[in-house]
């Protein structure tokens, strides 16, 4: 291609253009398509394979932690879950065409408000090569053309996975251009958040610094699956030990994700009986604290560093935990919206106007009453998959799933109705 | 207050804390506030017709054009009008609280999707005071705070309405500081635009000059109530007669809002028999044309000019449309998809299939099967009033009507449920 500056547009150009035809394809063709999928997955596994030790044994690799290392990783065992996920998106209901409102108007004018395919969906994502197959089956099963843009550790890995989504779409007498698969730097990037009129929706999955790099260029629209700050309240009138398991899971079952807690606040009323037990089993389980004055004197033998500013609003994602007491649910609430991310909170209490206050209070895409925050996920909501977490407030709200990947168009009929 | 950068941002915060009030209140409270607006509009109309007399008056209104001091003008009639309009909106279901999905999870979890309001809404609109009155009521009743900035023409109007709302609202038992009135120049629209974490959504009513400044530097989400490039296209299976009756509605009734047609697209099979007639009905009631070649052969006495490329992608809101002849109703779809705005698009045919396949491949917020497009609107569509028209993809397209502005919240009931 001449330049980069075209193959970006190029590509969203033809994306544009598959997208039209995606959006017509009905619910079995779409779901051969992905049937194909799953199936290549199984049959190109050694491909996929070796691509993906060609990405770790790169030089780019080279200085990645474990962790990353990990994520970046792909076995026989989790290519095979990659296909059974695909599959989970095929016994998914369609939501295209889906009527959600219909009625006929006083002049006569029949009125339907159908659900649509947004059309061209741009996913910007990290270095788990998962995602580029999770994405995609989600866009075509919802009827949208796709532009993955993938970490550059991951390059060959996606090459050979965003290769079989074409080949499979093609099979099914798709467009195989409803699949791109982008790489490029920062420029390219910007070419994207600013294709208006060829992209429809940004959706970038990463931290803070990818999203105020998109919020300071983008001109198309962009749907944050973004950052949680999460918050485990413990209320004066809790059952205690269960706040302490819903603590313990909320910060400790999978640190790493969007969905884990950051942040405990207590109850003065119940600090003293509360807070040296679940310190001490946190602590254990290897988690670093830090506190407000009055944790820290409750602390007994378990260390606990001192809180800074900073730390009330950092998202860890990490075995790191910051306390606090409040004197009240009314501060803990107004903590809580100072402070939060706007993802999922939980409330851990015994009484049902304290439970109310605090779910009518907090504003976030989900709040919990005696649970943990971990549960606000596009499988255990029952969406079957997602493409992420919303924390804004427009369109999608929580986890995005193959409805929050549609519009809306009305379609009105009429016999020759005119206002004037 | 000390500095123009204070007074936006200190409304702003206020509007933040009068939100949480007013989104946790209830149904009678709301309506209470507006019915008391509705009075205040009849027993205030002197003091409102002097401030928009003053407006008239004033050294900016002299350069209006006839149409803009139309918009700008109050009278009786028009004030009673807009306390009828705050009735309507009374009388429409309080969107907030509704239930939108209730199921009890697999490990018990009860999780349900609730509508809430989005806290913080500001509009920006052009001359016509009304809107003032308009955007407040729907906001109040559907719990979130407004922040307004009008036009400079109508300030002295702006401010005496904006009053009425806040002291309706104080005598509700509401905080007044949910309703602000800004002014102010382009930097001050900066800052409400980028007044992260205090305003929830900027809709800005307006021209492309407006969305265009406001996409250059928004953070804060933004839905456009933006411009409507609408087409009727007369397909070769059309009743004529209805077709033109069609044509002329959609443009000639009420030419300067979005949902009126641009352009005129006829199938190449009836072009010689239909033009004539509709080219001398659209002439004779003062619209202006320009059309491609074979419009202009087929004009008849008509005079037709030469449409420029830039006619087929200009929105007129006045009397002027472009005329073209398509080979076929693919043809037409392509070239609404290519220059349409996304707004309101119409086919006048008597072919189901013809109506499908428009239906299915136009890409916008309304699609028209034998009506004008001038339906497309909050009132007409039976939602009772509307904020404007979205012709954007997410959140809301078409309408934006009381649930148009709010949001949702999964709240999740358990009895001590981990993931872990």
């Amino acid at each position: 291609m001449a330049s980069a500056t075209l193959t970006v547009l190029e590509a969203c150009e033809a994306a544009k253009r598959a997208s039209r035809v995606l959006a017509g394809a009905d619910t079995a063709r779409k779901d051969g398509a992905l049937e194909r999928l799953a199936e290549l997955l199984g049959e190109r596994a050694s491909a996929i394979l070796d691509a993906n030790a060609a990405d770790l044994a790169g030089e780019r690799a080279a200085g990645l932690t474990d962790a990353l290392r990990d994520r970046l990783t792909l076995t026989e065992a989790r290519i095979a879950a990659i296909a059974d996920g695909v599959r989970a998106i095929i016994a998914l209901p369609d939501p295209v065409g889906e009527q959600l409102e219909r009625r006929t108007l006083a002049n006569g004018l029949d009125l339907r408000k159908l659900r649509v395919p947004l059309g061209v969906v741009a996913v910007i994502y990290e270095a788990r090569p998962n995602v580029t197959v999770d994405c995609a089956a989600l866009c075509l099963k919802s009827g949208n053309a796709i532009v993955l843009r993938g970490s550059s550790y991951a390059e060959r890995s996606n090459a050979v996975l965003g290769g079989l989504v074409r080949e499979a779409v093609a099979e099914a007498g798709l467009p195989e251009d409803a699949v791109a698969l982008l790489g490029g730097d920062r420029a390219e990037l910007e070419q994207l958040a600013t294709a208006e009129g060829l992209v429809d929706l940004v959706i970038p999955r990463g931290g803070e610094g990818l999203k105020q790099a998109l919020k300071a260029v983008a001109t198309v629209p962009v749907m944050f699956a973004a950052a949680g700050n999460c918050h485990v309240y413990v209320d004066a009138a809790a059952d205690l030990e269960m706040a302490r398991r819903i603590a313990f899971d909320a910060k400790v079952d999978r640190p790493g994700v969007c969905n884990s807690a950051e942040t405990l606040l207590v109850s003065s009323a119940v600090a003293e009986q509360f807070l040296p037990r679940v310190l001490a089993d946190l602590s254990a389980a290897g988690v670093e604290l830090v506190g407000d004055d009055r944790t820290r004197q409750l602390a007994g033998d378990v260390i606990v560093g001192e809180a800074t500013e900073a730390d009330w609003d950092t998202e860890y994602l990490g075995l790191k935990m910051t306390v606090g007491v409040v004197e009240s649910l009314a501060a803990a609430v107004e903590h809580v919206n100072d402070h939060g991310t706007g993802h999922s909170e939980a409330i851990v209490t015994g009484s049902e106007a304290a439970a109310a206050e605090f779910t009518d209070g907090v504003d976030a895409a989900a709040v919990y009453v005696n649970a943990s925050t971990r549960f606000t996920d596009g499988f255990e909501f029952g969406l079957g998959a997602e493409i992420g977490n919303s924390t804004q407030k427009l369109h999608a709200r929580g986890p995005i799933g193959l409805r929050e990947l549609t519009t809306t168009k009305y379609v009105v009929h009429g016999d020759g109705q005119v206002r004037g």
